[in-house]
């Protein structure tokens, strides 16, 4: 095994086919958790999104968080409905780069491409910061640790991605299971309660506001800024029709219908909880507040009091529940984003060896990039999922917007008559507006980043595009084009004459009838030795030794070939070095491997290729 | 040029030929401090560590250092004068370890390579560490950054170093003779000037002693442990037989000239400061303590005072000249310590390729491994001199020892009569009391690093020594082999029809009848185009197409790869990668190289030989 392949499995771990469990086909209950846990796992946060909002102006507005959630859960359906219309009309998977590349055009493919990338790694950062702020309410004591938690949850998921970990049904199953049963239980036992009294802080608050208030333009600004980041509940439900190939025949079908599942599952919750919230008067916390909970762990506590021994236990498992899905939640976007590139490297706008997906070294520098990415953002924002949320929204709406005006064009395009594609043309207006009062209203704590990172990913596209495109006129062949006829030089590099030569002149002799043996005297000793041995074995083979006054291999190698180049400058130079391949990879270190150091030597000579013809040590 | 060659330009400038700078014969006014600059440099710290174990015991007996300095110089004449035969016997150069493995025998030539090996990083560490103390004794105020600044400057010299700096004559005349002047005009001025009365301290410790206190046991033991610290003066004294190869013709007998010239400067600088030292009643200094200055420059104080204008000259100057002459001390151990190893090397103790010293990789390994390890230590002692010098010493001891008992052994060998070679004998005996001495008294401070670092590298040795002596049994050639005759598949990858790929067609027709060009389609579309383009080109070459379901470049021809080995076992597949070789190094990234990945998949594979077949893009 080579050094590379052991160094590899010690860090990873041994290699297990993953890229064939994609492939089988999905029932309904098994793509639901795999699909839906980015999206159901954005109730842990929304309803505190929109609580954050209102708090900021008054106490007295918190108790609107589930009108918005409701007029959210509206957006919910609208923009689920218009990927239903993609589900049918790409039942093989079309997410958004793909329906605005192919309906709006490449620019705007880009973009969407551009945006999706962004999303993804924000994906990763949102969700593990949730996720640890979910262990953080918990177990208050680990609130000093959110950022290198966050950091090492990162770590343990590359790690975990890098081994390629079979993503079974089961570990998606359990937690998006237990999450959906525990928000659900908790909000239905949550309805039965009596609501408690406003507390104090509250009813000032009120008691501060006019009569009337709610009609105001401030007011109304800031419900649409609750509005908007309420919102970050919309993520992640695009992941069905993006990945509607995995489902069972009759794909379309069984896709559309879990989607639908999964938008109800997601409303529910999304406004129960902040329904729930609302009765009993929960008021957001700040995170470097002692004793830190989030909103949802606040709400848990008030339905099911932590003084009984099953409210324990249903908070302890609520929390756990909430971690894992979100954990599943970040793991997604492992899946996605090297496949996303993919799509965009076969295009020719990322470097085109990601478009071989099914090589390792590939999917594993995409999951590198992710993570380090995702890793840099959770630290710059001090794990505080409310602060890296406002840029995740930005990207999604903006992919949201394009994959919906694809639609509508694409059914403008086809002529599809109808109420339909209005659903997707209205739904993509409300996103793009949504997008840029985001953009604008964040713009300060950090959402600028968002048109900073799109610039920079569009420039990169163009660039990379620019460049394949003149390679392509560059290299093609004319009319005039023929094979060229070659002569063949091969040059032999022997340091000594062992077993292991045997086969390297074996194979330079294959080659051709014009080989030359070549041994650089380091020693004056080896000389004789050499010329004695050679005459048994070479015969046929001219042996030249070089001179090496300075102790040097390379340079009296570079020289000679200099040399036979502008002898015969149109032939080809073949340099065979034989290559000692030790049992342990810690041999490797006791051979000389000249090749590398000659093909930087030789780098720019054209019509020389440098060859290692390998004899396997005992 | 290369990515390689750009990273490392700008990392190391560009290179200059140094290694032809070595081999013009100098003669000795050039010769004298390019070689002495080592033993000369001692005389900064020597007189110091004499007084330092003095102090310990009590002030009363530092007047003791001039005596011991008295008697260390007859040692220095007594050595020099074994390296004087040295000379004459290797006049082209011969170190403690050629000497020793000539004629000691194998096991104690790799002792003295080892022990030379921890002297090179040793005489970085002291050199450095002193040449800053010297710094701060002049610059008070940096005595916060000893370390920082002892790292810094071992980064200096490794860049200098990486680059080739040309070492000419100039750089080392100019601080090595201002030092010898800067020394002895302060020595000669300080023999006129008046003694100053004895201080209070002084004289109160000499009143507690009792008379004839210098007749005990105990006084003995700690005046020979002076005499063992202040032999830290002969370092660097073997220099000159080391390199003798280096000096005009004749060589032995300039050589030799010199060596007289170095130990008579060495002897008069050490004894002359000592003797200064004492006369003006000068105490060593700790380091940490406020307004740190060393034993030579509070001497320098003493006899210039710094309250004239010419006594602040001539302070600062000295001190620059000790900063000087040691940096310029420890970058002799940047030429020497890659030679060593070279010589080690070929000897097989040592990665064989550290033999090909003149390759730039195989020499820029040695100066990194030799700067880590310095810099190393440094830290460890805290940039403390004093500290690092029972190390130094116990190193340097081992090899004069090893150096003069190989003499004595030599002179038996050849029957040489007369007195000289029992001066060598001696020489030993006593080195090698001093490297006891030195090992065991100081073994808490960590000289017990010396015997574990010796010890690990005649581990290293030996092993290495085993594993070539193992290969040369497994690899020699037995009457029976002969050169196998073996037939060539030749197999192309061919992602798409371009110029480039033309000339890798030329290339493998020009190999075989037997070529098969590979296409994986990870694009259905680009099968038809490929089909047709082939016809024009490669009508006599059949072109396979594999299916990649996986979108994997290197699964489907690894498998294809297997396929042919498992059908024709005994012939060679050569596989040719076609490589864009793009004008910008940046543009690389733009390129798969799939060879890379082969290689790695298909390592374990005998007769299977990878090979990129270039092609240049402009």
């Amino acid at each position: 095994m080579s050094f590379y392949s052991q160094v590899k499995r010690f860090l990873v771990g041994r290699p297990i086919a993953t890229k064939h469990a994609h492939h089988e086909r999905l029932p309904k209950r098994t793509a639901l958790p795999i699909f839906a846990s980015d999206a159901l796992s954005s109730t842990a946060y929304a309803t505190e999104e929109i609580m954050r909002v209102f708090m900021v102006a008054s106490l007295a507005y918190l108790h609107f968080t589930f009108e918005v959630a409701l007029v959210i859960s509206g957006l919910i359906f609208l923009v689920a409905f218009s990927y239903y219309q993609t589900i049918h009309a790409y039942p093989q998977g079309g997410g958004s780069y793909i329906v605005s590349r192919d309906n709006l055009g490449v620019r705007y493919g880009q973009l969407a491409g551009a945006a999706l990338m962004t999303d993804y790694i924000l994906t990763v950062s949102v969700s593990i910061s949730a996720g640890v702020l979910a262990i953080v309410s918990l177990v208050p004591s680990l609130s000093s640790y959110i950022v290198p938690m966050g950091v090492a949850a990162i770590g343990l998921l590359t790690i975990a991605n890098l081994r390629g970990a079979k993503e079974s049904g089961v570990v998606f199953a359990i937690p998006t299971y237990s999450f959906v049963v525990l928000m659900l239980g908790m909000i239905g036992w949550g309805l039965t309660l009596p609501a408690p009294p406003v507390p104090q802080s509250i009813a000032h608050a009120e008691h501060q506001l006019v009569d009337q208030f709610w009609m105001t333009a401030a007011f109304l600004t800031i419900a649409f800024k609750a509005f908007s980041s309420g919102c970050a509940a919309l993520t992640g439900i695009e992941a069905i029709s993006d990945g509607a190939g995995a489902f069972k025949e009759p794909t379309a079908r069984n896709a559309s219908a879990t989607l639908l599942i999964m938008a109800t599952l997601l409303a529910a919750m999304f406004v129960g909880a902040s329904f729930i919230g609302n009765k009993f008067h929960i008021i957001p916390m700040e995170l470097h507040q002692a004793g830190y909970k989030t909103v949802l762990a606040q709400v848990c506590q008030q339905v099911f009091p932590v003084t009984t021994a099953f409210g324990t236990f249903y908070f302890n498992a609520l929390q756990v529940a909430t971690t894992l899905i979100l954990i599943l939640a970040a793991n997604t976007a492992y899946a996605d984003f090297p496949r996303l590139c993919s799509f965009i490297a076969r295009d020719g706008f990322l470097p085109r060896q990601l478009a071989s997906l099914g090589d390792r070294l590939v999917f594993q520098n995409g999951i590198l990039f992710l993570s380090l990415s995702a890793m840099a953002l959770l630290v710059k924002f001090g794990g505080d999922t409310h602060l890296l949320i406002p840029l995740y929204s930005v990207g999604v709406f903006v992919s949201f917007t394009l994959s919906q005006a694809g639609m509508f064009a694409r059914a403008r395009k086809l002529k599809l008559g109808g109420w339909k594609p209005w659903v997707s043309f209205f739904g993509a207006i409300i996103t793009a507006i949504l997008a840029i009062v985001l953009l604008v209203s964040k713009w300060k704590e950090g959402a600028w980043l968002v048109p900073i990172a799109l610039s920079i990913l569009l420039g990169v596209f163009i660039g990379i595009r620019r460049h394949y495109d003149y390679l392509a006129r560059e290299l093609e062949v004319e009319p005039t084009d023929t094979v060229p006829k070659v002569r063949m030089t091969v040059i032999l590099l022997v340091p000594r004459l062992h077993k292991g030569i045997l086969q390297a002149i074996a194979y330079a002799e294959s080659l051709s009838e014009d080989v030359r043996a070549i041994h650089v005297t380091l020693d004056a000793k080896s000389v004789a030795k050499i010329k004695e041995d050679w005459v048994r074995f070479g015969e046929e083979i001219p042996l030249v030794i070089l001179e090496s006054p300075f102790r040097s291999l390379v340079d009296p190698v570079t020289a000679y070939i200099d040399q036979t180049i502008a002898e015969t400058p149109d032939q080809f130079i073949t340099v065979i070095v034989p290559e000692a391949v030790p049992k342990r990879w810690y041999h490797r270190f006791l051979h000389n491997n000249v090749a590398i150091a000659l093909k930087l030597a030789l780098g720019t000579r054209k019509n020389v290729v440098i060859t290692n013809v390998r004899y396997f040590l005992k």
